[in-house]
């Protein structure tokens, strides 16, 4: 880490109305005064913190570049916690690069990605989780994942580990006066009672260590695997469930629709669809290697779908049955009996009383191409999900760092309640305490390496 | 056109560190103050014109939504000469959409494309040719479009406009009084001097109609065609000067690659280049439709790169020079000789004595695979485009909509002239006075309709 003033377009890549460049480091104004005058003929370094003017870009005085809003944050009131300015341009992408280009000659040098988050962490603006945080709001797309970023943001996870890590000095420091009195046998705490907050330590830090499984979910999605023969209706139900979320982002800005790809969110919470091939029985040998992808596909789901041609059954049906009904323990089946439209009420009744009643699943009973009862599927979808309800105080783990480093502070409050019940040596104890206190520090980046820090900033984008 | 308050993102679309959400209209605080509070609990509409506060986004109150910068511009200091607020988000593509949802919710209407700026032209912060420009700064993807917009937007050709106006009604008062007094048959202007400033007028207004062919160059890009038999390299050259101009963007940010497809800067020149299928005798009608295709390409352009493997001599050749040939004239014909690090020099030698040495066209010899003498070729460009040394002053148009109302004032001025010399009565004069400053007058939207303006701004882009 360096104090280098560093700049970066810090809005999102392309053409727009306006973008805006950010500027941080001790040379940020005196660089931005070569290259920056405001209306009032003022110098970016007499502008007041906070305060908004109006000015030119100059190529050393010669051409204007841009008419544009510059806001000055004065250290320690910025983002960084150093000296800021925001250039807010016209968002051609020729005047931002020409900018950057200008910023550069005149002294500063490319932000790394998260390197402002990053100087935001070393100046103490805020600790490691939060940090990591703020590329999780960035990138969340749901209202689950959304909210889980943006309570760790605010640092509702930081004072649960503040909290906890208070407790453990707390306990190691009674351990600790023992071991210095030890010749005198002194016992300054009651053993029970050292196990009754061990016991507490553990439950609370587990607890968030078990959240990831619902945190991870909630950020990166329920896995569904949509299954069944060919022409079944898969990719109809399938675009019909992204296309209506996508007319909703279309409607708004015709933006994110690469990001969306097969990913939904439905009521807030994220789907991610996994596509497979269609199954029937082969002797073709590549199609066999496409099917058998696709039975692998249904193990990383955790809820499938599976489709069936209501006008079309034949014995592929039973084929069909015996390879996915084995698969589906301790997950979620719906099935679909697709193209019901075309099939009389009689013939759904025999359905629903005679396809495979001894199979736990879901049915559902719709019209992917009219569009009839899908809601019926989000509905069920949203079921199997089973998703806790969560308020916006919830600390639900959904980083993987952060949970590893829970699994194993975990393990050595675990062998310190083991070491308080067989009387093991108080320095042991002392050193598990220790050890869990670590583990949890890592997590709010009081203790950290750069190899960390690298791996954590390395995948922010530039900018942030 | 009504006062709604309008919002619209007006940073480019998708994911980024922060993105700027726009709100304008009389509206703007109130519906501010629903849902944006700032750090010291003030209201948005309490926070003094032109600073920046530190705020939260909520949700009627409950869910912080994001934490924000919001800058708020009171009227008519503002953009639009209205009342403005602009947030800075975090830039995530869900908390974008929430924003505008949220103050949608609460009685903003979403933004037309362009109306943020229409609105700044309604109230009188810019003329009409400024309000265009602005689309031009934001799309002007080399040096010289760029300059030529940002002039406009700054005023330069209404400050020339206003001048030839002013101008004009002088000339018409001339006439006027003149025919007030008509009947005493008073002569207030010298006949030849109404000629000299008539003939002054018409040279300014032409210099600036004729000005388009250069500025819509600048602006759109020289149209350069490469043709020549399959295999001449023609792909090769083209990515060798599309990638070497990739580079330098992706380098500084990655992103506008869509946007460059096959329009390159060399040295603050646009290039657009013009994607030809092979040329050789053919008997396959598919093929031959093709090749046509390729002959009326090159009528489109007005440089022809005339590609030719040194090391695949053949009959071709001729077919191929009988073909072209004839199509160069009033164009610039450069001959590339490709592949040239597999001939001898000798054979090289003979190419440059013996190669049509009738046909007059500038002569390069390279390596498109090795990249040999491709600088020659990019010099060759630049002097074939033939452009005028511009100043950031000089005034250049740019604009198809304001050539064709030059064009027209060009007419009516002319028409002034002839009526003089041949003692036209005072009464048609002053009537194609009054039309020639009407045409002028429709670039600067002093005269405009319902439908030009449509026109014109729907073609920006939404939060502009």
């Amino acid at each position: 880490m360096n104090n280098d003033t560093i700049c970066a377009i810090a809005t999102p890549p392309g053409q727009g109305a306006i973008a805006t460049i950010r500027i941080s480091g001790g040379e940020a104004l005196p660089v931005c005064d070569q290259v920056l005058i405001t209306k009032e003929n003022r110098l970016p370094s007499l502008q007041k913190s906070q305060t908004v003017s109006f000015g030119r870009i100059t190529d050393r005085g010669k051409t204007i570049l841009d008419e544009v809003l510059t806001i000055v944050f004065r250290a320690p009131h910025s983002y960084t916690g150093e000296d800021v300015v925001e250039i807010s341009c016209h968002g051609s992408t020729y005047i931002q690069q020409e900018i950057l280009k200008l910023l550069i000659e005149n002294g500063c040098r490319l932000a790394r990605p998260g390197e402002f988050t990053q100087r935001a962490f070393l100046n103490g603006k805020m600790d490691l989780s939060q940090a990591e945080a703020v590329a999780d709001v960035i990138a969340s797309s749901s209202e689950a994942s959304h909210r889980l970023a943006m309570n760790q943001m605010r640092g509702g996870f930081s004072k649960e580990l503040e909290y906890l890590r208070s407790q453990l000095l707390h306990f190691v420091s009674l351990i600790e006066l023992e071991l210095d009195f030890g010749e005198e046998e002194v016992e300054f705490a009651d053993r029970s009672q050292l196990i009754h907050l061990a016991d507490n330590l553990q439950r609370m830090i587990a607890r968030l260590a078990h959240s990831f499984s619902v945190g991870n979910v909630l950020k990166n999605g329920v896995p569904v695997v949509i299954v069944g023969e060919t022409n079944a209706g898969k990719s109809t139900l399938l675009n019909l469930l992204l296309n209506e979320e996508k007319a909703i982002v279309s409607e708004i800005h015709g933006t994110t629709r690469d990001a969306i790809e097969d990913v939904v969110n439905i009521q807030g919470v994220t789907f991610r669809f996994i596509d497979t091939a269609g199954i029937r029985s082969t002797n073709d040998e590549v199609e066999k290697i496409g099917i058998n992808r696709t039975f692998r596909k249904i193990d990383q789901a955790s809820i499938i779908i599976w489709m069936i041609d209501t006008t079309h059954f034949n014995t592929e049906i039973e084929y069909i049955a015996d390879k996915i009904v084995p698969r589906t323990k301790n997950k979620k089946l719906i099935i679909v009996f697709n193209k019901i439209d075309k099939i009389s009420q009689e013939e759904q009744q025999i359905l629903e009383d005679e396809f495979l009643p001894q199979v736990p699943a879901e049915r559902i009973y719709l019209s992917a191409k009219y569009k009839k009862n899908t809601e019926r599927l989000e509905k069920a979808l949203l079921k199997a999900a089973n998703l806790p309800e969560l308020t916006a105080d919830d600390l639900i783990v959904s980083n993987l760092r952060h949970y590893e480093a829970l699994t194993k502070s975990l393990y050595s409050i675990e062998r310190v309640i083991d070491g308080l019940k067989t009387n093991l040596s108080g320095d042991f104890i002392a050193q598990d305490i220790r050890e869990c206190m670590h583990y949890l520090g890592e997590i709010t980046g009081e203790i950290t390496t750069d190899e960390v820090l690298e791996n954590i900033f390395g995948k922010f984008c530039i900018g942030k």
